[in-house]
């Protein structure tokens, strides 16, 4: 619980609508994307950064803990006050403080949502490239905060390459500024990518320094289907060795083309058990022969057909539409986000296949597979204590192989509480030792995001 | 002076062509291209992981320093002994460990060349595109600890941006993996990027992951001659507003065309007081469009012509021959590698002439204008007390210039020892303290390249 002190002290601070401590105000502030709950006892809505300091330093003075939070929209539970204390929500610093084109670059407060930067952008001829599946509604301070990355990112990268520096509240109440305006710059030690992805477990960002890409002239799409899934992996791979990157190569298995089916029922050929969406942008001419490569390495056995896309926009709906078809036929789902090298999706893909026989679990697989990066879908029912047992077994024989093929245990979503139990699968003793040590360092007293990040 | 029990303790690990003592064969080892000198007592050179981590450790129960060391490359002092004790050269771990272009990726040791990467690369249609102007004798070691760029970083980034996964061993005998082998990943703090640019202060690299880029198909060329420097960087900032980026964008002043005037007299129109270079890549068609847009933003009102160069590789050459002619000229040259916003480049270089003026110093600016990157030049003789005081003056009102316009003091270089004492100027002291903090971490014994890159 919170001291009277801490409250009281909260009180003076902000005026009562931007400081909730009624459970039914903080409940909103309970969950993300994860499905779990858990709720803080308060919620404070900074609107500077020198009301983020002093909450920090009041956190610290009470061994509170603090839960920096975007707009919630994150997959692993990271946002979420797992220990209570107080969630720090970000969503009202909402000021985008310059755009300057000249210099392509967007300072923003974290509050801002990734389409607001998109919509400041996009009449100048420019994008911010990080696009999670969330980017309509979720706040850059949050793509900071998890280094976020969507379809895109085979081309463009994710948020950590698109970042040239940050203003930001150490745990320790130290008030930072880290890396700088423009695109190189080797003073000293890189601070601000040790904060991309670090979950709000080092420091809360007030302040970024976006780096803006120019738009593509013209962009287009390719849908390919296949009768196997063999010969998707292998066009996958094939596709990848080109020179020129597609902007996304997005793919989706058996399990995601029939509830696709289940809701469009003729939108895809009978005979096909997996699909490759593929886009590219550029110049006309370079898209133009960009398309004849990759659909020539689209050319397998299990090739149904490959074909130019009409409508690109409506490629996209589809694909979006797939994650809350999978939230209808399951109750649960365990949705994980891992990366292999692209040359061993053949070997991956199958071996899927195999788990989800083993041990009788329904999953569903898409993702982006230029990339690497495959989000695995397994379909339990919560009620279900055994398949419960064997989603867990089948789950860690999946990640077990993905660290075996070279790969990551999570491209996206981060570790939050949701992955933390498997981090030791990826990372060695000394290194992780060596990240609690910087954990300490930045925040001694453990007061942001404690419990995330690191195996309980 | 090293203890005997160390000196032993070494002579064990290596044999004699491995572990100098002899202070005629030292010397080799204690200069870079700085021009200072500081004689290690004893160069080690190690074959592996192992033997990198056995000398830390016999360092740290000694307390002795150790100095890692790439090809000594650099310009501002960091591989140099300055506190005495070990050089500890990486030139002998040569393997390229592997070539996986399916992936993208080439594993190397520390001590390869940036060149023999790109040996490897080229024949599979890659390339790695950090390019210093050392990158045929410069090894990726060394390329990692400074985090190098050169005149492609305007469109492809620099070290840290082609950079997946490090192994290294800290200054605390740690070994450490870091990043992972995919383009994605998320698990854990990005300490591949704190690694890189930290000058051996923190860990020992001794294996990267290389991530590798497509070569382009096309590659061209434009010259475009001015009469004044506002005209010039009039143009630059209007080339850097087209959406399309150069592979390069290099300015020339009237000092650096003198300079090569006096070894090609018929090569420059004699009215030019400033020169771009600019370098163009990608598809035939798309190079049509570009080089027809960048010539339209070449048109200021002092543009003497602008014209597609017909021998792209001359062109290079004539901007290479560049720093061993200064060399020629002054008995010292104060090399900086400030950058501004490109924006600001326009007031940025008139201040650089009134500022040669004022305090009567010969200076002869040029670089990676498209970044912002420019090499300021003061051309000094050590011997004259007067002028060398001027030019600590001169050099003052630069960097005081280069902060107030958000620009950055070292776009390339880095801090080493030649630039500490200003990093104060750009880094505030609490984001500098939790640097020093994170050296501690690292090294808490201090061994690693001691008293570089803080203040003194």
């Amino acid at each position: 619980m919170l001291t009277a002190e801490l409250v009281s002290a909260l009180h003076n601070l902000l005026p009562p609508d931007r400081f909730y401590t009624d459970p039914v105000e903080c409940y909103t502030y309970a969950y993300d994307n994860s499905r779990k709950i858990f709720p803080p006892q308060a919620v404070a809505f900074p609107l500077t950064t020198d009301e983020v300091h002093t909450i920090i330093n009041l956190c610290n003075q009470h061994n509170t803990p603090l839960v920096p939070r975007g707009r919630g929209t994150g997959t692993a539970g990271g946002s979420l006050p797992e220990r209570g204390g107080i969630a720090l929500s970000l969503e009202r610093m909402l000021n985008i403080i310059s755009v300057d084109i000249a210099n392509r670059v967007i300072v923003a407060e974290p509050g801002v949502l990734n389409q607001s930067i998109q919509n400041a952008a996009k009449p100048h001829g420019f994008f911010w490239p990080p696009d999670p599946s969330s980017a309509a509604y979720s706040s850059i301070g949050g793509n900071i905060a998890t280094s976020a990355g969507g379809p895109h990112a085979v081309k463009y990268g994710t948020t950590r390459d698109h970042v040239l520096g940050l203003k930001a509240i150490t745990g320790a109440g130290e008030m930072i500024k880290t890396g700088c305006y423009t695109t190189k710059g080797v003073v000293g030690y890189d601070l601000t990518r040790l904060l991309i992805g670090s979950e709000g477990t080092l420091a809360v960002i007030t302040e970024a320094t976006l780096k803006l890409t120019a738009l593509p002239s013209v962009v287009a799409g390719i849908t390919a289907y296949f009768q196997d899934l063999e010969s998707c992996a292998t066009a996958i791979t094939q596709i990848m060795a080109l020179p020129q990157l597609p902007s996304a190569l997005e793919f989706l298995d058996n399990g995601s083309l029939n509830l696709i089916r289940g809701r469009h029922p003729d939108m895809l050929p009978d005979d096909a058990n997996a699909m490759l969406m593929i886009e590219v942008d550029g110049s006309e001419q370079d898209i133009a022969i960009t398309i004849s490569s990759i659909l020539d390495a689209c050319k397998t056995n299990g090739l149904i057909r490959a074909s130019r896309a009409e409508n690109t926009a409506a490629l996209w709906k589809a694909r979006k539409a797939l994650s809350p078809l999978l939230r209808e036929i399951a109750p649960k789902k365990i949705n994980e986000d891992i990366v292999v090298p692209v040359d061993t999706l053949p070997e991956f893909l199958s071996a899927l296949e195999r788990f989800s026989n083993q041990y009788q679990l329904a999953n569903v697989n898409f993702g982006h597979a230029g990339n690497g990066n495959i989000h695995v879908n397994l379909l339990i029912d919560p009620n279900n204590a055994d398949q419960v047992i064997r989603a867990e077994q089948c789950l860690d024989k999946i990640f077990d192989l993905v660290i075996r093929l070279n790969g990551t245990l999570s491209g996206e979503h981060g570790i939050g509480s949701e992955k933390r139990a498997f981090i030791g699968k990826e990372i060695d003793q000394p290194t992780l030792s060596l990240m609690k040590n910087i954990k300490l360092l930045f925040d001694p007293n453990n007061i942001l995001n404690p419990g995330k990040l690191f195996p309980q």
